[in-house]
Formats: C-alpha cells, sequence, structure tokens
C-alpha cells in the first residue's frame, strides 16, 4: 500500500487526507479548526479591528496541522488494522494547499511578525486573510498605475486588481504600518509558508504567484520595478527583496520533510513534499477532468470557477480574476472567475438571521440550522419566496469587480419567511454563478461538461438541483469526502516522483484518482424558464446598483468603514 | 366630576379610556387583545388562506370591549376611591374609533354572517380587516371605470383607489362568494357596526365614508348607480340596498346606550354614543391643534398623515389616499397619506429575523427586543449601519399606490448586524414619512406645525429623533398613553351635548382637551445633512423598483400569491 497525505488548509480549519494511491480510496481524514478563527473584530489582546480586516494567527495553522495529521493517522490505523505510526510508513509523499492570497510577513528565520512581542498588538504582523479587504486604496493605486502605463500583466487578470491579493496587502503594511514593512524580511503566502516551515526551502508557487501576484510564467517575472516605483516612489529595491523572485510549479518537488516536524507530526523524515497551490484549485486534479472546456466549480465560503482550455494565447475578459499558462495542468490556460460571498452568506444568515423559534425546531429534531432551512426552502416553487437577492455580501469579484458592492434583498413582504430568505440567497449564488459561465461565453470561451465541489456540493442535492436548473446545464459532483485535500495528495504523491508514487506524472495520477459520483444533476425545464424570468431581475438590479449608480453602496460602505477606524 | 368613555378599536386590541372632562386627565384605561388577532394563514376551522388575506372575527371586538371597559372601571374605581359602579355613574357620553375600511357583511339583525353555521368556513363571512389585501382586482376595476368616465370623485382620492377600501372589499365578495354577498342585509365598517351594537342604530361615519367610500360630503352621495353598474352590470340596485346613504358626521350623536349593553358593560343605561371616527382620525382632536396647516403622524402598524387645511376647494394631489371636507373637524379639509407598513415591518423583523443570541440577551435583561435593538441601533451614527431601505413591506399606499411593490434592502454585508437592519427599517419608515410631507409641499400645501402619535411617539425619544432628523422639522408629540382613545372620548363629550358636558361644540373641547408633550423634538443639522444623501438613495431606489420597473416586484408578489390560493 501506498498513501499520500494531502493538506487542506480552508478559511476555518485545515483537513489531512491520507488516500490511497493503488485503489483511490480515501482511507481517513483528520481535520483541526484554527484556535483564534478569523479575526474581524479584535486581536487576541482586545485591540478593535476596522470592519474591512480579516486576519488570523499563523500559530494556528501549525497547531492545527498537527492535530489534523495525527488525527488523519489514528483514523488510517484503525481502518487498516495497524498503529498510527505503520500507517505513517506507508505515506510517499506530501502535498499542500491553502486560502489565496493569504500574506504573511515573516522575519529571517521565517517566524512571523506577529510572534514577536512587540509587534504582538500590531494588526499588519498578523496572517492577512484573503477575504481581508484593508487594501482598496493600494490596489486602486496599482491598478490606474498599471491601466495607465499598459502594463501587460494587466490583461491576464480582466484589467482590474483585487485588494485581496498579495502586492495590494503588502503596499497596505508598507502605508500603515511602516516598521511592520520595514522588520519583514520577506511577505509569503500561508501555502508556502507551510512548504518552508516544513521542509526549510522557500518556494513560491506558480499558481498563486500567477493568480495572486501578477507573476508572468513566460517571462518568469514579476511587472518590473518601474512600475511598483511608479505606485509608491522607490519602493521596488525593497520590495523584490521581500517578495523574492523563487517562483516554482505547482506540484513540483518544494523540498524533504524536516526531523523536527517528521517528529512532531508522526511521520517519517525526508518525506517529498510538493510546492503548494491555492485551495481552490487543488480540487481540479481531483476530478479527473483533463479534456479542454472542463469547468470545475469549488462552492465553500466563495465560490471559484477555474475554466481549463487547451489553446494558443489567451482571451482578454474584462471582470476575470485572471488567467495563468500551466496555472494547474501543465499545456492549459486556467481562466479563473470568482464570487465574494456565498456559503459566507448563508453563515450570516444563520447567524444573524435565524429566529429563535427555527434554532429550537432545529435543535429539538437534531439537525442543524442549514438543514432546517434548506428542508423548508425545498418546499417552495421558484418564484414563491418572492424574494430575488443580489449575493454581494462580501463584495463582487469578477465581473464587475467592486469590494464596495453590497447585497440586497429585494421584494420583502410582511409574509417573508425565513426560509424564503434563505432561498432567495441560494438562488442569487447560483445567479451570480450563472454569470460566470455567461461571462465566459459570451467571449466565445465554450464549456464542455461543469463540475462542482466543495462542501455544499455533496451535503446538499438540493443546492445542486437549484444550481442546475439556474444554470442549464448538467453538473457533475466531485466523489471526494475532502476535493482539493484529495487534490493536493495527488500532487503530493506526483512529486514524490514515479518510482515512490507509480504515477509518471501529474495527468497519469489525475486520470487514475480523480472521479466523480454515479449520475448528475439534469436541469429541469420549466423550472429553468422560471428562472430565465428571475435572472433577468437579478441583472436588472445588478445593472441599476453595480453600472449605473454604484456611488450608493459605495458611500454607504466608506460611512460603515469611517466610523469604525 | 365628569367622564367621557373613549373606545379604540385598533388592529390586534381594543383600548377603554376614561377622561376626565374637567381637568383633561386620563383616569384610567383598560384593554383587551381580540381573541383571534388576525387571521392571515388560517380560519378558526383550519381553512387555509391566501397570502394577501387578514380576516378578524366580529365576536371578538364584543368580547374585548367587554373586558376593557370593565377593566378601566375597575382600575377608575382604584384610582378613584369608589366602586366601578361609581365611577361608571360620572360617565357623560361614549365615542369610539375603529380601524378602516374593516367591513363586516351582516345580516337583517346586524349579526355577522360568519356566525351562521352555513358560512362558519367562508372567509369572506369574516371581517375583512384594513390591511386585507384580496380585493386588488376590484380595486384595480374601479379605478380603470372611474378614470374613465371621469367620475369627479376620483380626484379627491389622488386618481387612485385602494383595495383597503370599502367598495373593492364588497367587490370581492361579489365575484368570489356570491352567496355571502347575496345574504348580507348590509356591509358596515367595523366602527358603525360596534355603535349599532350598542345603540341598536345603523349609521355610517362621514369620515370613513368619506375616505374609503367615495362619498361625497357635498353631495351627501355615494358615486351614481351607472358607476357601478359600469363595473359590475346590474350591481347598483343590490348594493345601494347593502351599503345605505345614512352616513352622519363624524363625532355627532348616533344613538343611546342600549340597556342589553349598559348591564354587559357596567355603564348606566342611555348615555349618548357618537358616530363612529377612524382610529388613526380620532387621535387628532387629542393635539388641541385646531390650526390651519396642522399635520399628525399617527404612527402605528402603518402610518397615517394628516394635514388640516382651512380653504376653499381642495388641491388635487396624484397618489393621495383622500381629501375630505368637514372629515374631522368642521371647516376644514382633511387630506390624508398614508404608508402601508411601519410598526408592522419592525414586527415582522422581530418575529421573523431576530437571532437567538439576541432574544436571549432582551429575555436576561428583562427588556423587550423592540427595546433592545432600538438600543443597539442608537449607537450607530447616520448611514453607518452600511443599509438603506425602502420600507414597502406591506405595498405602498400615497405617492405610487401600489400594493404589490415590496421591501428592499440595500447595502447587506458580512458584517451587517440585527440592529443595523432595524435602524435601516426605521429609518426607512421616516425616508417614506419625508416623502408624504415633500408630496404635500410640493403641491403648495404648507405644514406650520407636525404633530406625532402613536405608541411609538412616546416609547421610543430614539425613533422620534430620528423622524425629527430625517424629516428637518420640529416634532411635537400628543401627550397622551393613548391619543385615539382620548379623541373617541372627546367625540362622546361632544355629542353628550353642553349641558352634560360641559363642552358647548367640538373647538371648544378640542382647545380645552387636546395636549401636547413638553418640549419638542428639534432636527439635528449635521444628522439632518446626513440622511439628506441617504434619502437621495431611498428616492433613487424607489424610482427603479417603483416607477421604472415595477413590474419586478408586482411578479414576483403575483408568483407568491398564485402558488397559495
Amino acid at each position: 500500500m501506498k498513501l499520500s497525505l494531502g493538506l487542506d488548509f480552508g478559511t476555518l480549519s485545515v483537513r489531512a487526507l491520507l488516500l490511497d494511491l493503488e485503489s483511490g480510496r480515501e482511507v481517513a481524514v483528520g481535520d483541526c479548526a484554527y484556535a483564534h478563527g478569523v479575526m474581524d473584530e479584535a486581536l487576541p489582546s482586545g485591540r478593535r479591528l476596522g470592519t474591512d480586516y480579516a486576519l488570523q494567527v499563523p500559530a494556528d495553522y501549525l497547531a492545527a496541522m498537527e492535530a489534523a495529521v495525527r488525527g488523519a493517522l489514528a483514523s488510517a490505523g484503525e481502518a487498516l488494522g495497524v498503529a498510527p505510526s505503520e500507517a505513517a510508513s506507508k505515506i510517499v509523499g506530501i502535498g499542500s494547499d491553502f486560502t489565496s492570497s493569504t500574506v504573511l510577513a515573516l522575519d529571517a528565520g521565517g517566524a512571523p511578525l506577529c510572534a514577536q512581542e512587540r509587534f504582538s498588538d500590531e494588526p499588519h504582523a498578523y496572517a492577512k486573510l484573503w477575504k481581508h479587504h484593508g487594501a482598496i486604496r493600494q490596489a486602486e493605486d496599482l491598478q490606474a498605475a498599471a491601466r495607465l502605463s499598459k502594463e501587460p500583466f494587466i490583461v491576464r487578470y480582466g484589467h482590474c486588481v483585487s485588494s485581496e491579493w498579495l502586492f495590494p496587502k503588502v503596499l497596505e503594511t508598507y502605508d500603515l504600518a511602516p516598521e511592520v514593512y520595514e522588520a519583514a524580511d520577506s511577505f509569503l503566502e500561508g501555502g508556502d509558508w507551510i512548504v518552508r516551515v516544513l521542509t526549510g526551502v522557500e518556494t513560491r508557487n506558480s499558481n498563486s504567484a500567477g493568480f495572486k501576484a501578477f507573476w508572468d510564467k513566460d517571462a518568469q517575472s514579476y511587472p518590473p520595478a518601474a512600475f511598483f516605483d511608479s505606485v509608491r516612489p522607490g519602493i521596488s529595491a525593497s520590495l523584490f527583496s521581500k517578495v523574492r523572485d523563487n517562483v516554482r510549479p505547482t506540484g513540483s518537488l518544494a523540498g524533504l520533510l524536516l526531523p523536527e516536524w517528521a517528529a512532531r507530526l508522526g511521520l517519517p523524515e525526508g518525506l517529498p513534499v510538493s510546492v503548494s497551490v491555492m485551495d481552490a484549485h487543488a480540487a481540479f486534479p481531483a476530478l479527473g477532468a483533463t479534456g479542454t472546456g472542463s469547468m470545475m466549480m469549488i462552492i465553500g465560503t466563495s465560490t471559484c470557477h477555474e475554466l481549463m482550455l487547451a489553446e494558443d494565447g489567451f482571451t482578454d475578459i474584462p471582470g476575470m480574476c485572471g488567467v495563468v499558462r500551466d496555472g494547474l495542468l501543465p499545456g492549459f490556460n486556467n481562466y479563473e472567475m470568482a464570487q465574494a460571498g456565498v456559503g459566507d452568506s448563508f453563515a450570516w444568515f444563520v447567524d444573524r438571521c435565524l429566529p429563535a423559534s427555527y434554532a429550537q425546531e432545529a435543535a429539538a429534531r437534531g439537525i442543524g440550522p442549514h438543514e432546517l432551512l434548506s428542508e423548508k426552502a425545498a418546499r417552495l416553487a421558484p418564484g414563491e419566496s418572492g424574494v430575488v437577492a443580489l449575493d454581494w455580501w462580501n463584495g463582487t469579484r469578477s465581473g464587475l469587480n467592486d469590494q464596495n458592492l453590497t447585497g440586497v434583498l429585494m421584494g420583502l413582504s410582511l409574509h417573508t419567511k425565513p426560509e424564503g430568505i434563505y432561498r432567495a440567497l441560494l438562488e442569487a449564488t447560483a445567479f451570480g454563478a450563472r454569470k460566470m459561465v455567461s461571462l465566459f461565453e459570451a467571449h466565445g470561451l465554450l464549456i464542455e461538461r461543469l463540475y462542482a465541489t466543495g462542501g455544499i456540493s455533496r451535503k446538499s442535492p438540493f443546492a445542486m438541483q437549484l444550481y442546475a436548473d439556474i444554470l442549464g446545464k448538467p453538473i457533475y459532483v466531485a466523489d471526494s469526502l475532502e476535493s482539493a485535500a484529495r487534490g493536493a495528495a495527488i500532487y503530493g504523491a506526483v512529486a514524490a516522483g514515479e518510482a515512490a508514487s507509480g504515477f509518471y506524472g501529474i495527468f497519469d495520477a489525475v486520470e487514475k484518482l480523480g472521479a466523480v459520483m454515479p449520475g448528475r444533476y439534469e436541469p429541469d425545464v420549466s423550472r429553468k424558464a422560471a428562472y430565465d424570468e428571475l435572472y433577468g431581475f437579478y441583472e436588472r438590479m445588478a445593472g441599476f446598483f453595480g453600472v449605473q449608480h454604484p456611488e450608493m453602496m459605495r458611500r454607504l460602505k466608506g460611512a460603515v468603514g469611517a466610523s469604525r477606524r
């Protein structure tokens, strides 16, 4: 038996999955939440944060990783009838993925600056989570400069720069916490930091670098110094010393597991560790899709849409997140679109709007609030709730690409019930997904086969049928408990090499280890027709609030921020 | 000591107030809720109702009246140190008000048809509460016919007919439950029914008749038979036999208290009982306002705006509820505008959206959910919530006058908290009030002094300050525990005549018995400026959803209704 260990660092927790490389079976999964979760109101010290902040404590990643790996080994031992150490001895490689762009400021030894006493009360010394939105001004500056000087890279990013990316976050630190910027030896993606911790080798993965740091695969470089100096005069020398040019292909071998971490995790020393990858993207190899026109929706707190196309050059799609050559699988362009708030908005609803009577009913029946709401919502016909939403609870990414846009609920009445709003939120995220598909198709990029993955895709047949009805396309669902962790394990196996893993390359591994569930969700013609009308309302509202009068939401968002900071 | 008894029949309960006619003191108040409340989901039999239904059980009014009057007498006895019967002996007259247009179908003896076994399962045999919205088609038919034949009356109603009014509700019964229409000897306003029950005399009050039944004070008549026959061929003869022409001036003497009811209520036989008045309007005499340009907002489940102007003729304001000569005080035009959902929408929020953690916090602190939400909302600056709402939870009345429009929440984000939405709802109702004031002023009707009454006006200084800031005008608040009941008591005193009451007419009584609280709410300049901007957003959304694209909300409302009926 040969196993590969996949580590999937998500927004709230990490999962460790052990994949049997011969049978493709997921032998065991361990998981552990981050002790401090997402800090969006205060630091551990109690210091208040602005409303756009979303920080994490890097030490949480390591503690959670240790617990998750040990949990997976214990489960695997039980499943295989052997000791955990015996299960560990079967592992041939380690792969990992991480949310992105989650940016850490590190000292020369690779330790996060927030671990230093002097920076313990400094927000910018903590990990800036992907959904930290404090760098809006910096993103605007970078975008304006890139458009002005017609930097070639900007076309690959739909002509937009998001505040969620690496350079805006680093520039935010430069502007607001210069002593942190000064003290930082490097700024590193969370995933690359994990690899550095495990192997002692600093690499930057081509996937995050390509999508979140303007890195150009063909030129093998970041934008020129003059560009950054035009945004912040004289910054380029220090910036390039802290964001170094050590980008390596996703899934290639980064280094070998250090003895210290082998001991902490209960793993053999010297295991091959692959270069990191973004968590959403890691799910792709787990689908087994190697054909051009394969598109994957990773439906989680947010949704990423990944379209793989075998083509020369690339298509300029204003408002897309990006297109990266060899971003995931060699030889393919990897187009990305994203919806900024999906599961997040459902969680918001349960957290902020679920009435006590519903909480009690769910508790009495021993089910979760999402399960209860889905059950009630599933009894409604399309449009019956009377409510149509704009799914912009976390701003918009692809398409309008504006962090300052916000959500709308339209059609509320004295008869509106919680499940009606919940369903409208779910429908709105599917309308948002349809918008992404429309953007691709409007630019001539054809989707041959649509896949879904992420927790909702397996847990909620109701949601997936609704997505199929709204998108008007059949949907295949990944057959994995943890698609991203499975994909990470596939990368880990490939990094271990053919002799150790039995795979002669990534395509071989993907074809043998990827899997979708039997059957697929077929769109229903009459529900599709009803949703076509509601989608028209969604589009009309999007035009009004996002295109004709974006100043309303922007002003309101500004008022909120201004009053808190 | 001379007392007058005022009975205020509201949406959910009745209040009985004993007013000392010499000191103006409110000696005692009794109240009692209607046993069946508002039936908007099912009849007592379990029969399901369409989503636009809002029905009541007439027997509830009588049972609640009995309990409320006996409660008031007991309290008065305690306060005065005498037996309840001794307190009752001081009463010189009875006045009452009622929600309107709340329409009952009665047999020849004056008993509601729903009390008959054969109609107990028939929705149209129950009282149709003011906010019953089942008669939208009938209102549209009446409005179209009136516009087509240029009926003079339609101008007095802003060129619109609301489904909440008497004739639409009667026509709905004619269309959907012809056997009920056939069996009805009369259709009567709830307030006029109470007077009939207490005195045995059928009257129709000029206030409801003027505002809700097209009755013309100058012509002393309803619209002509030909008009109604153009809407439903041949209906006029039966209609005029059931909606009779026995309209009497509001506040005049209707009849004397029957022995049977004197006994049930514990009152002296033969007390003078005044002609009824609409509940919202009854509050006006309680303010002591007799000057032209006095405007009153009665902020309750809905809000009515009453503007009194001494003038010849009247101004044509498209979209107003109506203008009635002598509607309240002789010699004045009484202009009315209305907002369809105010307190209702706050109650909806608490009922459907209050999270368990907030419910627990309120319970632990021994305060109500509205108090908790107001306290949290009051800590926010204007705009800080980031949310702006359209207050159309119950459709719109004045202005756009469309029952099918619905509410909007704009600016929602993952940071939005319940108190932010609650404050946005409150602000939206104040924006709606500002819209009413703007409509008056745009037509040259100047507001000299603005009054507020209703529960919120006394209970929530936070809300009243917010209204003053948004309206940009000082607001005087009625000094009464129950303004409408106090106004009803004033009408009751006047009906009793000068010899019994000591007042030589309505103006004398209003000037001596009306009262406002010391001080007034002054608008704050800087908050006003912030709200001016938010009001611009409100207006822009109202234009988009209500004027440019009303088909969206209308279609959604239709979809809801269609699926339930």
